[in-house]
């Protein structure tokens, strides 16, 4: 059966790309990253959204990146910015080398287990604030990738699958409802209230909260 | 005063590429990996070449690579091969995306610090073996690095610094021992002995003893 290693957050985005590559075939490796974020909750929605979507696997791996401090979600002496920051350039919630350090342990998890594509859940609205979220990143770790394993170097590429790219928040969540997807299962939010529910005031909140506005819904992360 | 990030190995090449950037006059951040490795003296090693050369700053990172198994070097249920299976293609001792994961790390450290270069010892003897040794995958992913990150991004760009890349093993020791590297305090040994002596034996011993040898030497690292 062939195998898709999926980055998976916990978050809206990244249970809508399983949900995406399941319906595609793909049996689901998943792989979620301890590294010291505030945002705790999301780990567990991850094992629960892998549970729950029958993943073949699923890994946390614990990583020291919050040693390294520099961002908003790491770093604890920061506050976690509730303006609307994120059209000021890079926001402050920016990880160095983030994605990179994510992406390269799901090569290794891919090459171990004989997967030939990774797939991860960025969006264009992430485009204006991070750099690597565009696509012209993402082209550029895959031909990185192809060069760095032993698959890749014997004719077996990898590919980086970003089924989420061109797609608005909006017309994310309208089609992970198609796939069935359980958004109360999912966190986004960066600075979650007691029992996990989102804050619906940071950056990240109030996008998704505005795309369920948009279908006529509510967010069912939210507190009612 | 500018600063480069240095994969520090505890071995004779990373221990190399130390001096030569020092030599160039660079402020040096080592950053080691404890993979869990079954050389562990590498570890200790990596610290004290950090110490003796006046490093600026030495991190260690811990990472689950080895949970993900799949090489000799992080499978305890491996051997490590003694023969010589370096010239058969990829060895056993191969690690999924090592170089990726610690060039990732490398770069998000170099963000944090405003490092715009990342050195590491990866050189011609490991071509044929490591697809991530060769300079076609340094290349990859210095542009990748670029699009990845803040700086990069705003213009101020990385540079992947493989100085040893053309060199033989006799020219790396040639040449670190003119800027004043002292071999005994490193290891390259695959399977040390107690007290870190290298075995002698493994691929890694043999191609630097035979280097040693070349130029009217002993290596240091070996016991008496």
């Amino acid at each position: 059966m062939k195998r898709c290693v999926v980055l998976l957050s916990g978050g809206l985005d990244s249970a809508t790309v399983a949900a995406i590559m399941a319906a595609e075939g793909f049996s689901l490796c998943g792989l979620a990253f301890d590294y010291g974020q505030r945002h705790r909750v999301e780990l567990e929605r991850a094992r629960t959204l892998a549970e729950t979507m029958e993943f073949e696997e699923f890994r946390v791996v614990k990583i020291d990146l919050g040693s390294f401090g520099g961002s908003a979600l790491t770093d604890f002496s920061l506050n976690v910015p509730k303006a609307a920051a994120e059209s000021e350039g890079i926001p402050l919630t920016y990880v160095p080398a983030r994605n990179t350090i994510f992406l390269s342990y799901a090569l290794a998890l891919a090459e171990v287990k004989k997967a030939y594509d990774i797939a991860l859940g960025v969006n264009a609205v992430d485009y204006s604030g991070y750099p690597d979220c565009r696509p012209e990143y993402l082209a550029a770790f895959q031909a990185m990738a192809n060069l760095a394993t032993r698959e890749g170097v014997e004719g077996r590429p990898v590919r980086i699958r970003a089924p989420l790219i061109d797609l608005k928040k909006s017309e994310i969540i309208a089609r992970g409802l198609e796939l069935g997807v359980d958004y109360s299962l999912t966190s986004s939010c960066y600075d979650p209230l007691p029992g996990g529910f989102g804050c619906g005031e940071c950056d990240s909140c109030r996008i998704r909260g505005a795309a369920f506005a948009t279908l006529g819904l509510c967010d069912p992360a939210l507190a009612n």
